[in-house]
């Protein structure tokens, strides 16, 4: 028929935009999308496909739309005497994210961040209609107390939205500056913790915050330390007001059956998954000092992904290594690299094929 | 810590608000959600059992972005010349619904339906903060096209959602009331096929409309006519530019790759599940017969479901069936209750609790 999308009624908004992703390419050594290298193990494979033929046998019936038995194991992993009633879980953080803004951004209302961080912030606040506003992190990527109190008390943002570990930087959050902008916030402030299993020996989670500040949300994933980004699974805890706010906006039975159920067992296994999360954190402190002494700018980082740099011609850099079959990811500031860690055997094709690159 | 909902900054319009949803009551004979009563079969079973191990073995990875071959399989199962790059698919058809409102509506902007109609769509409306407007539906449940190009002509609606069949009165729509309407609108058109499986013969598709109408949308789902509501899989067939519209505002990887592999299990055995539609059809026509039979008043149905009254107090009726272990919905306008096709023995149960209620 020859209808493009510029000849269809869509939100003015929304013109021009492209669909969120990272290019996917088959390679041989994928580390562009911080991703745990390790797939579960056969064992897991096996609970899993008993539990899916479980539910699979009441799949012409709707899912329990509260999902509130995973909602309790979620509790019990993250501990902080958390119950299901303070937890909530949706497919991805992602749609945990949307279903924030859903809740309360919106027209009128503005949500505020400090950049670089997560790029897929501004799209939620797009598609929710919540005016975006970005401070800036300083130049080590750490976040100034005075400059984001100034932002919070210019933009009255409804949501502030802290990722913790930051995404693209790998930077966390002292606590002390996560309580002084919720003390300063005058609505939600959501610590996106979907690295926070990867923090460094002494690095304390906004968890901990939770019982005094009833208008913090702590958001987790499961993508990342359970080496789960196909089952697509995002949580959060927060004060129980909160999670029913969210329950007015989500989709009635959001959560499949079988999402419930594959949630289940990778918690069940979550001793097995996390040893490989220890290992994944010491890789990446080996990477980051590699990097360090390649004579590299490094960001601390205390995700499975290092940001590093600077180089004139990134994408130069960025081709360079995915001629040698390293995909990584051009993203963050200008003149910066981001590599997720993968295997011992992977992190060795990157560093050989990065001083290939670099030796040119 | 004492805070309620009423203390959140929640968005102005959401106050008040209730989350969606039926009653989740555990009882035996369960007809109120439109669900499908046949469990997959063993086979099937089997087959999703084997096709979760293998997705499961590579779940510490983001699933497939675009759900491609997924989306291959919905265009052959649809048929039509359809292609995968002219459907589109999400977590449940109210996903499905949700992007299209995203992506058209918004502010400013306002959604149309006719009621009574399917309870979720000023929902989807709320979430968008989309300006929801309703006409009205003839006193025999179908559309009035005088009257429905009176308010398109009022309204100016970005998007405007037919259901048909239309929940919760079964009544389908004449193609030639959808192609008037697809002519006069200045938006998006949708006509929800959630239950078109479920037509009676000669009850034509909106599916053959679409060649000629670029801004039409046909959505369908997985859950009732594929016994797959707790898969949860949603979808629809319209121009590409609509689906390369809709890929702006979907968050990225919504389809885990579990639901995109158990889908096209369900898919690859759609020939076994529609034999039970067609059970089904027949024992919705006698369902109607039989309560036609009882002095009801019935609509006519092209859905699983059948909407009948009317009674001066359909509360009481609907709890006297409750306490008799038959569970139906108090759904529609005032006096009606709509009962949804279950087996023959829950139809019978049905039937049973209905005249010793009704006798007393």
């Amino acid at each position: 028929m020859g209808q493009t999308l510029a000849d269809l009624p869509l939100r003015d908004d929304l013109r021009g935009e492209e669909p969120y992703g990272a290019p996917q390419l088959d390679v041989p050594v994928v580390l562009n999308v911080n991703e745990n290298p390790y797939p579960p193990s056969e064992e897991v494979v096996a609970d899993i496909a008993t539990a899916v033929a479980e539910a699979a046998r009441t799949l012409n019936r709707y899912p329990e739309r509260e999902a509130l038995e995973l909602r309790k194991d979620l509790a019990a992993y993250l501990g902080h005497d958390l119950t299901a009633a303070q937890v909530w879980a949706a497919n991805g953080s992602n749609e945990v994210m949307l279903q924030i803004l859903l809740a309360f951004g919106g027209p009128g209302r503005t949500a505020l961040s400090f950049a670089p961080t997560y790029s897929m912030y501004p799209e939620y606040a797009r598609d929710s209609c919540t005016t975006w506003v970005t401070g800036r992190r300083a130049e080590d990527f750490t976040l100034d107390v005075t400059h984001a109190l100034e932002q919070i008390a210019a933009h009255q943002p409804s949501v502030v939205l802290l990722a913790s570990p930051n995404n693209p930087t790998g930077t966390a959050l002292p606590l002390d500056v996560v309580e002084r902008i919720c003390e300063a916030a005058p609505g939600i402030v959501v610590v996106d913790e979907a690295y926070g299993e990867f923090r460094r020996d002494g690095t304390p989670s906004a968890l901990t915050l939770l019982p005094r500040y009833p208008r913090l949300v702590v958001s987790r994933t499961m993508s990342k330390a359970f080496a789960f980004a196909g089952g697509r699974l995002g949580y959060l805890a927060a004060d129980a007001a909160i999670v029913d706010a969210l329950r007015i906006v989500r989709l009635p039975y959001h959560l499949s059956a079988v999402t419930q159920a594959v949630a289940r067992i990778a918690l069940k296994h979550a001793d097995a998954l996390l040893a490989r999360v220890h290992e994944l954190r010491g890789r990446r402190d080996e990477t980051v000092e590699w990097l360090r002494g390649q004579g590299h700018q490094v960001a601390d980082s205390d995700a499975n992904f290092v940001l590093f740099g600077t180089f004139p011609d990134r994408h130069t850099v960025w081709q360079g290594l995915l001629d040698r079959g390293v995909l990584i990811r051009e993203t963050g500031p200008d003149g910066w690299l981001r590599v997720s860690i993968g295997t011992a055997q992977e992190m060795a094709a990157f560093r050989a094929a990065l001083q290939e690159v670099l030796a040119q």
